[in-house]
């Protein structure tokens, strides 16, 4: 800022006149980053967030194994995904992405980590110089870093964005949320147990509360078969997920048995729908994939009627 | 505010008064409640706070039953548990304190829920209508509850407060530590496979980035036997908790296996070390209660040495 030190009212004055330039330079550059998100965003047709409220329920899991069952499915190149887990950023690992990092294609143009069949990745982890390094951030700084990677980073055309969204109902989500106004609508996340349908149950009411379409419920970790004597223990109890569907009117997806090879293939970097086809667990997961589509499928015709009128 | 709309000089001098002597006003408040925050901390012998940095490792069900074990080892009515989850609190489903709540004593004394063996619980949960209500809050929000449960709430002569921190290394977890600055130390919960514990290492830098001992890390959901054949399954592999806890250079304090029961009693609100007391989890938790024990010793004895020097 300039200003006439020895002159009283020449310096208020240039004071004065500086500040409302000021002023209406950050109110232009807030004005601009909104006009680039809108126009970042427009070019993705679905996005869809995966949330429980709850931590350790499969969420993650559930984000890398539909990107892949859509991009398997004729989107290869068409999938994106935003980690939105700062604390616990897990995507790259399970996509065998860790080590890469985003691409600075030119002054501006920064991409995506490009994982398998083309899905684009974007994560928190990119960014951390190590496994140990924690983000020890509040709100406010969160809340810009996803802006950030909203608006300054090129996701180019996608036919599918999925968001994977941290535990809880706190900054995160609703900063996604606020940023993505349009977005197809939230699956949730839940295992069986009472203590985490409790806590699940508020994501659906968030959900509700701000006006996004709940696409379904998905139950992960039902029931466990032992790969022994073939006896059935429902470590988590079971059908949790589909009374509390019921119970909050909202659809239900389907259910994911506990499989011992989902986890081995999580660290391995290879989602489970493509290391092991034939299991229980993918064939429940390409059920609710099914459900997805025509899900977004109704959406898009109806989106089309309410447009013709 | 007063002010005198007719005389410039005597209103913006006026002003000038009020601002400062607001100011003042908000500081002594300020200052009183670190006053009050620090008196009633002190009556407190040992602070823990139970943390994963990642969800669903079992960090309130580690935390609920190292209660209920330092209570049953001569601790009744002496030990308190801070629920600081706001988005998915679940000690109170856990102790079978659904529908309690907070005791109004008299003007300004508010006392926690009262759970078994006289285990005094402070949990965002008793503040919500229903189990279908989220908590939709930013992070300054949290970090003033946070405040108000620890300045506000009569916690009395404690020998043990447990803190249950949610998952990530953000708002809660930093405010808890900015408010107990003289905490004994964290306890890491993790689960053994490589992603959650990509995470859950950052919880130990976070802890060690802020100067809180880390006590030990355990591993809990390590490896399951089928009750019918016998067949040991490692359905999120095994080890990995040690191996974390070597790398990191902090203690191992041991690993709980998997166990339906475990789930089973925390939907009926009892800890599983009552409950099931024999059980190969049980014993592997009170092999863990010992080696706390033995570290709040140890720690007790260096500090009177250097008291006494």
């Amino acid at each position: 800022m300039r200003y006439f030190p020895f002159s009283k009212e020449g310096r208020d004055e240039e004071v004065e006149i500086n500040v409302a330039s000021e002023q209406r330079e950050v109110r232009e550059e807030v004005e601009e980053e909104w006009q680039r998100l809108k126009q970042n965003m427009s070019k993705i047709k679905h996005k869809i967030a995966i949330m429980s409220g709850k931590g350790g329920v499969g969420k993650s899991t559930v984000t890398v194994n539909l990107a892949m069952a859509f991009a398997m499915q004729g989107y290869v190149d068409r999938v994106g995904i935003l980690d939105a887990d700062f604390h616990g950023p897990s995507i790259p690992k399970m996509l065998g992405l860790k080590g890469y990092g985003f691409q600075v294609l030119g002054p501006g143009v920064i991409i995506p980590a490009i994982g398998p069949l083309g899905i684009k990745v974007v994560s928190m982890d990119f960014l951390l110089p190590s496994d140990e390094t924690p983000v020890i951030w509040r709100g406010p700084l969160k809340m810009r870093a996803i802006k950030h990677f909203l608006v300054d980073i090129t996701w180019g055309e996608l036919d599918f964005l999925f968001i994977d969204l941290p535990p809880g109902t706190g900054d995160e989500p609703l900063s996604v949320v606020q940023l993505i106004p349009d977005m197809d609508g939230i699956i949730i996340v839940t295992i069986p147990s009472d203590v985490s349908q409790i806590v699940v149950r508020k994501a659906v009411t968030f959900a509700k509360e701000l006006n996004i379409p709940v696409i379904g419920v998905i139950e992960n970790m039902s029931g466990f078969v032992c790969p022994k004597c073939g006896a059935r223990v429902d470590i988590f109890k079971a059908g949790g997920g589909r009374k509390m569907a019921e119970d909050l009117g909202v659809p239900f997806l389907g259910s994911i048995p506990i499989d011992p090879q989902i986890c081995a293939d999580s660290d391995e970097g290879v989602p489970f729908i493509v290391r092991h086809r034939d299991s229980p667990a993918s064939k429940a997961f390409m059920e609710i994939v099914e459900k997805i589509e025509k899900y977004l499928e109704e959406r898009g015709k109806v989106e089309k009627c309410m447009r013709m009128y």
